[in-house]
């Protein structure tokens, strides 16, 4: 078995850690069971549980990239939608648990220097495409030239942390958001000419 | 010493130690030694870490209703501002420790029914005055009559629990969501004439 399976192998084996048992509780040997592996086999890929929790915020990242990234659409309206849509559909079925998780470790990010830099790669990586799919559409016409791209992207940005939040704190729906989120950019971002058409 | 004051200590001792030391590893002794009372003295009041914490929610609550409710402006345009200026600005030096120790909380809201339903108070307030203040503006002609006040106010709710997470996971200041926020009013909500007047 190569380094790769393994390190893979972990990765999904602290995701279902994480779902069963939440960050707080969370131990090297929770991790261990899950992945029928001994604890001093993690040790030895992984110094510490923060080494492998941070190396797992990398792996999560790069499947949010690959799930992400390159969201078809016809014009830029229908990308930001799509883009939308991803950020707020999760992929699995254990998505509350995963996501109270994730709330945990956002809220150790200021004793965590690690977890703090991992999570706003995470933020600027969506910051970045929106900020991007927003400009595309400004070029073409789709979106007002007189928005301000990047305050509007962190505003984007902002909203689906918030969404995720409250899904957590009070098992919300996220669909008052998307919902909210759709018109705002109907109303608010569109051309004249281009919300006749698209709405 | 009447209850209500040794209330009152042990729950200024309570944000102390959550200040201090962050909700995980949070004990009662803690909250004793801040308190300068015996972690007896404290069992008498409370059963558990976890009533006195719920009782600390009830506390915060209040203190949350006191400080933005009835706040002052000539019209629900400006009223809508300074209460969204109340939420965002927090009262205190310790703001930051603070806000992380709440969203620890908030994460736990799953674990915990009785973080949760305290939690949910907080939103539904905010909601609810959010929502009386985009009516009374379209009642008096400050507001588009063509919002949906109930959708608007969950939006601006997501929108501030969007920016108290960020600011916890990555350091960032909230003044890009409330520069956004403002435009959002302006732009979105409020109708041409007002508009006019206001901005």
């Amino acid at each position: 078995m190569s380094d790769g399976d393994t390190g893979e192998e972990i990765m999904a084996a602290t995701y279902r850690a994480l779902c069963a048992n939440g960050y707080a509780d969370l131990t090297m040997q929770d991790i261990a069971d899950e992945s029928g592996k001994s604890k001093a086999a993690l040790h030895y890929h992984y110094d510490s549980k923060h080494d492998l929790l941070c190396a797992f915020l990398e792996y999560l990242y790069d499947g949010f990239v690959e799930r992400t990234s390159g969201v078809a659409g016809e014009n830029a309206y229908e990308r930001l939608v799509a883009f939308v849509d991803a950020v707020l559909d999760r992929p699995d079925d254990d998505s509350e648990q995963f996501g109270t998780a994730i709330l945990e470790i956002r809220a150790q990010a200021p004793y965590e220097p690690g977890f703090r830099e991992r999570l706003t790669e995470f933020d600027e990586y969506l910051a970045g495409e929106l900020e991007a799919i927003l400009e595309a559409g400004v070029e073409d016409g789709t979106f007002d030239p007189e928005m301000d791209a990047e305050d509007t992207a962190r505003f984007l940005v902002t909203v689906l942390t918030g969404a995720a939040t409250e899904r957590v704190t009070s098992g919300r729906s996220v669909e008052c958001t998307r919902r909210m989120l759709t018109e705002y950019v109907e109303t608010h971002l569109l051309t004249d000419r281009t919300r006749e058409v698209e709405t």
